[in-house]
């Protein structure tokens, strides 16, 4: 797949990787690719948003839904952000209940041409 | 991923891939890989239906949701079925109307360790 995080802070992060190696027989991006790009981007983002607060936890996909509305023709650029209640949710489940939950959409491409909607779940380490 | 077809016919698929090349940080089957050895299983199965009975048709994924229920620590092993009335649906779709829809879902492992449920889409070629 090759991707790259192009930019990660708290709030936000872009990750892209090249077509060429991510193509279907369309010539466009393959579903399967621009599904592990984008679960990707997502789990970067909690597991930055973990190791930046000190909260040492197992983060797993529960569960994820995929849009596609459009072919990928150019690098498969994927987003997504979490604001600062949707974090404090998260790392306090974590800490309070031992499981912290976060849904995030991560947008591929500007249209977007596929949306993903996926649920992280922060497991605390025993 | 490299993947396998280990039976194929019209109602019916069953497909495998090695656990080495598709881990995650834990050991067990990356997200990405789970998701895109079960949507390339129906997407085998979608084409291998439209070419047994001889209907031109570009085959597109619509949507996918994937739910996983437990790590995969061995061979990721997907399987789907589509039966005649909804294989009749699905191809009557293209024949009448210019697209044909058909709804897989799509099992990993025996348990199964997740489920994809996934919407193919097959637009007549004009």
């Amino acid at each position: 797949m090759q991707f790259t995080i192009d930019s990660l802070d708290l709030d936000a992060i872009e990750v892209s990787a090249p077509l060429p190696p991510n193509v279907n027989i369309h010539g466009t991006g393959f579903a399967g690719s621009i599904y592990s790009v984008a679960v990707l981007t997502g789990w970067a983002l909690c597991t930055h948003i973990l190791e930046q607060t000190g909260v040492a936890a197992e983060l797993v996909v529960a569960k994820a839904e995929i849009r596609y509305r459009a072919p990928v023709s150019g690098d498969l650029r994927c987003s997504t952000r979490a604001d600062a209640v949707e974090r404090a949710a998260f790392l306090g489940g974590v800490r309070d209940d031992g499981k912290g939950v976060l849904l995030l959409n991560i947008d591929v491409g500007d249209r977007p041409e596929a949306v993903l909607q996926a649920t992280y779940c922060a497991i605390a380490r025993s």
